[in-house]
């Protein structure tokens, strides 16, 4: 008879009591509370409800399309021909979509989207993704076999963790996990009831990784779990950095030497914005270590359709590249992948124009390089702005968006309103972004759903909005907070 | 440190030693090794390796594209519209498809594909998944708040059981399944750690559910653990049987008598062929049996858009309906889809269509029937063709295909091929699909991967192949099983 369900006591077999408790551990802030009013919120405006503003602007989340970017016209002409391949007999289309969109179709069952596919995912988009991680890494090579396209980078991550994860008590695996960090991380952890072990990023630094941090994290984890695996994410979520190539090699000698399993997050590969900055791959920066690091260090890299230029979050699409894994361990996550049968096939398509797309003498060549090169400056610019703008406001300290899509300034929060957000039972960012939510609309996710060093404060603030009504969203930032301060001093 | 890993004596962090061991318990027969061998064999054909026959036939899966079917025009006009949405310029689309594609489209974030969806799905996709199920169940209401959409019905699936397992030992969460099952379940199970609790279904009564059979199981399960939910595929996989009204309530009585959350899988809705059978939805047998039920007994109900007359599994679009869930509880189911983000925005898309599919009046409705009409009707036939073939097998048995997708047929196997079988290892339907898929190039999935009960054997075959092929198909088994048969005596 059930531990938590007597029969007999409750009308309902599935209660809070009586349901998996890992579930209930879970944290997801991306989503959240605030998420959840300012939905309400539109609502109630859409109802005619008098509020100090006329719309909510949605800084919270990473997601270009909603904020008004326009997809890659190619992308879209060949995701149409493969739905609807009587398009292919048309001459509304450039002949390189055509040919992208044949060479998918004959790529699936039955030449159509509607197939299953194998469960690792096409066969020719596993190619493709390995040409392209060769080139972007300069020639290090990529077996296809290596390559897994997942339904958004969220399904690799969450799959690789249910393969690392095992043991109780003492010898439960330990994820290391960056301070800030993208809260899919700890919602997974969670779920697996596997032991978070956190690093902090260190913000005097412009969020760098500190070698002794990851020392004291790991020394510290050992004494009550078994620390095994080691993420990172770079370009940074929600913090924006990207980490130099002596970051990402001290890294990999880290994992080397005390035996983890890295696993890179690198789904804003593209999105490299300041000066001096570059994007380095951990697979590239391994290779390059040498044959005593490149045929031993597990490591395992994501991408994404949802961010870079593309923007693509609704298809699902992504891959992730996994090095030096076991080949008994291969064939059990290529088991545990078929169960869920395969990847929604549209996404796949999808990322194989991201690692296929139009080249220089193709007819679409031009206008792809433009709407690329176009977002991503524009992306470059907002990074800019965020960051002049932020660092204007007295209390506001924000480093610069050296890439990704978002910032995470420190705010500093008066005394009185701690005091206040603590007597409700908030954190105390929460509390500032629930009232910044109220008064002005504006819809940002506290530095609490990400974690954040105690007694620090902070919000993620993304820099997708247009130009414009980032300008105004900024402008009132600036005016809440500094009316915020005044109201508690 | 490590309970499988003293650190240094592999030189890998993940080994089949260290992983998780409930991964590794995980089986899945519909992509088993058959497959695997099927789809080496496909290679060598290509590579000129000479073979008694020139293809690989694959009946192993319910993948009706890549088996030759059609997609409906409809549908796919409206996806290729919300893909690229400059065609909504053009006049070579209906008007409906039209109108369809701008409403999807109004509903997305930044009018794109490309953006996440809500958690649950787009808003107006539940609304119209709702008004199906009413019109389906003669008008029972249906709330859209309980519309969850999903990546295919295996994510759903796996989902809910998610939130019902959990306890250790005697109190761990038993989860009763019929045998034979679609093995997505016991995979599911085995993942989660949850106790797998068998039902047998009585193949001499055409696969029907035996009240008798659910009480012995139960009574059994409780001995050493604590059965929560009983689950329900109907039309059945693998064993192609519908349901007949009477014991789907009787089946409701017994889990409200014994407090069991029920997971009806009704991916097969429309799949019904045979006279006199008749697809009821557990939901409406449950209002019918009026508020003493209805109000109390959980349930939650699978669609998916990869069977019936669509057949579109690529996109991974599904849906669930949950009746009776515990508020909090939905709270929490929100949270934990929330952390993937969201479904895949086209099979959303496709979703709708399929429950809001052209009516009389609008200008694709006869084309849509036709369609619709014409793929149903080669189904029946197919069913019809494959039961009366096989039944015409000496040592072979099969049951009518009532519904679904697959026929289940008991084969006579002698003691000689089972020693054999059991000398290598193998189950003895394993050891002869692979004999067939050797000597014949024909794709089974043996009985044992779905459970039977013991000392039968079976083989699962789909009945998508086009007529032609399928008479083929059939003749050929015919003639292996004939010889097999004779090799074996
Ligand atoms: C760092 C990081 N990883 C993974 C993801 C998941 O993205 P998706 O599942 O859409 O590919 C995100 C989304 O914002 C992210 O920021
Ligand atoms: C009974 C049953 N349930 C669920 C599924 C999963 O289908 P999907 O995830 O493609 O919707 C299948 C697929 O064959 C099935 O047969």
């Amino acid at each position: 008879m059930g531990h938590n369900t007597p029969r007999g006591t409750s009308p309902l077999v599935l209660t809070i009591d009586t349901m998996n408790p890992n579930v209930k551990n879970v944290e997801y802030a991306v989503r959240g509370p605030i998420v959840q009013r300012a939905v309400q919120i539109e609502k109630e405006l859409r109802e005619g409800v008098k509020k100090p503003f006329t719309e909510v602007i949605k800084a919270n989340i990473g997601d270009a399309h909603a904020m008004g970017q326009q997809p890659i016209t190619f992308f879209r002409q060949v995701l149409a021909l493969c739905s609807y391949p009587e398009l292919l007999k048309d001459n509304m289309f450039p002949e390189d979509a055509k040919s992208r969109a044949r060479r998918i179709l004959q790529a699936c069952g039955g030449s159509s989207l509607g197939a299953y596919s194998a469960s690792q995912g096409i066969d020719c988009v596993r190619q493709d993704v390995a040409r392209y991680i060769e080139r972007r890494d300069g020639g290090v090579p990529c077996d296809p076999d290596n390559v897994y396209l997942t339904s958004g980078a969220s399904d690799g991550i969450v799959t690789m963790l249910k393969l690392l994860v095992c043991g109780e008590g003492a010898s439960k695996t330990g994820v290391m996990i960056s301070i800030p960090q993208y809260p899919l991380y700890s919602a997974a952890l969670a779920e697996l009831g596997a032991v978070q072990v956190n690093y902090y990023l260190n913000e005097e630094k412009c969020w760098s990784m500190d070698l002794s941090e990851l020392e004291r994290s790991l020394a510290e984890a050992r004494k009550h779990c078994n620390p095994k695996v080691l993420c990172i994410i770079n370009p940074g979520n929600p913090t924006g950095q990207v980490q130099s190539r002596q970051c990402i090699e001290d890294v990999i000698r880290f994992a080397a030497k005390e035996h983890l399993f890295l696993m890179a997050d690198e789904v804003y590969q593209d999105n490299v914005y300041a000066e001096g900055c570059q994007f380095h791959s951990f697979k590239k920066v391994l290779f390059e270590l040498g044959p005593q690091y490149s045929n031993t260090v597990e490591l395992v890299s994501f991408h994404s359709t949802s961010k870079c230029y593309m923007g693509e979050c609704g298809f699902r699409g992504g891959y992730m590249e996994v090095i030096n894994m076991d080949p008994e361990v291969k064939a059990q996550l290529i088991k545990l992948v078929s169960v869920r049968l395969c990847p929604a096939v549209p996404g796949q398509a999808l990322m194989d124009l991201v690692v296929n797309s139009p080249q220089p003498g193709e007819p679409s060549y031009t206008t792809f390089m433009k709407e690329r090169t176009t977002t991503l400056s524009l992306l470059a610019e907002k990074a800019k702005l965020t960051e002049e703008i932020l660092n204007t406001v007295p209390g506001i300290t924000c480093n610069p968006v050296q890439g990704a899509m978002y910032s995470f300034p420190n705010i500093s929060l008066p005394q009185k309103a701690i005091k206040e957000a603590k007597a409700l039972g908030q954190a105390p960012d929460m509390f500032y972004c629930m009232k910044m939510l109220e008064e002005t609309g504006i819809c940002l996710v506290p530095g609490s759903g990400f974690g954040q060093k105690d007694g620090t404060y902070h919000f993620r603030m993304t820099i997708l909005p247009p130009t414009d009504k980032l300008k105004l969203l900024l402008a009132k930032v600036k005016e809440f907070h500094q009316k915020f301060t005044r109201q508690y001093s």
